[in-house]
């Protein structure tokens, strides 16, 4: 143990690359007693000059090649560069931390692969669930698990979105303009807002809980940039909020994934997770069901994650073991069952906007029961002002391609619907 | 890297001893795949014979001796032999895993110096909250924060016990014999209902936390087993529920340390948690609250922690890792300042059982306001039946010494009051 002070070399420097080098600053007594030396940034690369001269490194090649560099942090974001960044840090014998879900989810069999031959060290708890502990907290605190179920709330952006949305009563392009005023989306927000920022998350998680490689394409993906304010008020009446979640499901058939706009109960853990706040809820066999909950986004909550990675991997390298037990343990020979989404089973919510005329009703539940569908309840909302007839039904538990077919034939028949039928997934 | 496979010697054959067997013999191919090989139990100690022959040994040295046990699982609980046991077992070059937060709380210093200087590994993840994993996401999840605030449900039978007044309106005698019934109080259930337990898992929490040793001598400890089912049904008509809270606070004159039953408004975050379930809620400086929520008593949720934790570390043992990296930073040197009680500041319910005389509500008012008790609202609630008046008083925040003060003056007056005024802390 000759390590006098750990060198840390930061690639990105944007908001939560800030928030890195203050907190580093602002706790390096912390950081020290837990480290055992002093926790320094040498370098920082970005593409553009920054305010710390004295530090700015303009190529990250020369971050990855300092010697003196023990721990390379990545937060540029996106695929590449970050890929080569991390890949060729791991095979120069440095440790890493990310914060990066998309490239993770995307290349988690390379990375994960040449951090284990490498022997080097890879965190990345800041990937998901911002300053929540949950990569941890599956990985490790629920070790002994057979993991039945993952849900979470896992994208500030669009969480927000929904609560500006329920709270205010206004429509998603108001919502989405309020977010982006607040500095919680971006100005193209389709990352978020169609959902693949969550499915990279759950890609994760579910990667974790079963020890294999699940990919974002295994995941039916629906964002909320198509959700009517019209749902999201009808539904608040019927006793629901509207949530983008992420689930994660054991079945007998294969995992079921799947993320999208999903209704909740007013007591439901999820129903009072508003803002920028994530949660996640992880169900296993022996443990129940475990909660975390906390801020997803935001400097503070992420960088804060991204320095306790830091602060962890430093007292395993001053210790020279890093990278000797793997992060992940991952084995590319385990294949994970998928559950074809159509295979899927939940109760759904539907309203259809109907023809006003006698014997539509029975049409309707007809082509359902046909399909197997079956109606837990029915109401017809009073629209004031609207010369439509608007049809709520809730549904028992159903397959996705069973409502799917009775839909398809429903939404056919210009005597039944004047418009295409909504349908969200009730989460129970 | 020689290990073929890891053993484990267990000490404590009760209900979580009983369950860890189960799930490690049920989820040994979980087990394999994260520690690499298999882990195995080869011996088991209790005071009696078990229906385990095979495994049985009578003597704790045997196993503490044995050259072949790799790890040792301490469960039996309670100061001693459980001290000798976690003591012996580190100097023999034994890694440990224990559940026993008694133990841990008394002797934090002697067992954390001892793994150090031995260089072992002691993992307790299910010595506090059952299956929520919040050793591991306070110490390594939020390693780089100033924590400033920790406050938790930390105790199953008592959580259960208020659940079961606050839901059926009993006294605390006959929710006390329904939790015994229910397998979730002890015949004595003196540790539990007097706080014992949870100022244990709090002063473990608040080690952790401030990196020295918070001792249970150092927070004031009050329990549930005076608690009038009065003033839990007058609470719940002012919108609060009655849940038993360990505290530890960071103000500028020291940590502000305590356990007793307190008030949380409907809408908190812990008025939900009901019955066995356990939530802990962390605030840093940066990451802002963080809610671990879970079972925090049963054979399923305990044993599972201590499960996850024996796969942790095995990972390590494999590797010849294990015990290099402290796994409480700990020095005897830093001193933690804590806040006398007497200036811990809340507001409180104060419900007073008055003589029915005009002028009664002025003194109350003058002796209140002399003391520097402000009251924030004041209430006389119909108490049909009865020949007592009741005044019910929510004061603003104020230093506990001067309500105290204040209470001792009110309560010597039998002009004033006819019983002994009822205080009870609210969180907010």
């Amino acid at each position: 143990m000759s390590k006098q002070q750990i060198n840390v070399g930061l690639i990105g420097y944007g908001t939560v690359g800030k928030g890195v080098v203050r907190i580093l600053e602002a706790n390096k007594k912390i950081a020290l007693r837990k480290a055992g030396v002093p926790i320094k940034v040498k370098a920082i690369c970005d593409l553009k000059p920054i305010d710390r001269k004295d530090l700015y490194v303009k190529n990250f090649r020369d971050i990855i090649n300092d010697p003196e560099i023990d721990l390379i942090v990545e937060l540029i974001g996106g695929y590449e560069p970050a890929r080569t960044i991390i890949l060729e840090a791991l095979k120069a014998g440095k440790n890493v931390v990310t914060a990066n879900k998309a490239v993770l989810a995307k290349y988690w069999d390379e990375i994960f692969t040449t951090a284990q031959n490498c022997q080097q060290s890879i965190y990345y708890e800041a990937s998901v669930g911002g300053v929540i502990p949950v990569v941890q907290g599956l990985s490790e605190g629920l070790a002994s698990e057979e993991i039945l179920e993952i849900k979470g709330i896992l994208n500030g952006t669009t969480n927000f979105i929904l609560s500006e949305m329920t709270k205010r009563g206004v429509s998603y392009g108001e919502a989405l303009k309020s977010a982006q005023q607040a500095g919680f989306a971006e100005a193209n927000p389709s990352f978020d807002v169609d959902g693949i920022d969550t499915a990279n998350k759950l890609a994760i998680l579910a990667s974790l809980a079963w020890g294999g490689w699940i990919k974002v394409k295994d995941i039916a993906v629906k964002g909320i940039a198509d959700l009517d304010i019209q749902d999201v008020l009808i539904t608040q009446e019927f006793g629901y909020d509207i949530k983008l979640i992420g689930s994660a499901n054991k079945t007998k058939d294969g995992i079921d994934l799947s993320v999208q706009p999903c209704l909740v109960k007013h007591d439901h853990a999820f129903a009072t997770v508003e803002n920028e706040y994530n949660a996640v809820m992880i169900t296993g066999k022996d443990s129940g069901d475990v909660l975390f909950y906390g801020k997803g986004a935001g400097q503070g909550p992420a960088a804060s994650a991204v320095v306790s990675d830091i602060i962890n991997m430093s007292e395993f390298i001053v210790t020279n073991t890093a990278g000797i037990v793997p992060d992940v343990v991952y084995d590319k020979k385990t294949k994970i069952k998928i559950l074809p989404s159509g295979k899927s089973k939940a109760p759904y919510y539907l309203r259809l906007n109907v023809v006003d005329k006698p014997g539509v009703l029975s049409k309707i539940s007809g082509i359902l029961g046909n399909n197997k569908v079956s109606i837990a309840s029915l109401a017809q909302p009073d629209v004031s002002g609207s010369d439509s007839v608007q049809i709520i039904i809730i549904t028992h538990e159903t397959k996705r391609e069973n409502l799917e077919k009775a839909l398809k034939q429903i939404d056919a028949s210009k005597s039944i619907v004047k418009t295409k039928t909504v349908k969200i997934k009730i989460e129970l």
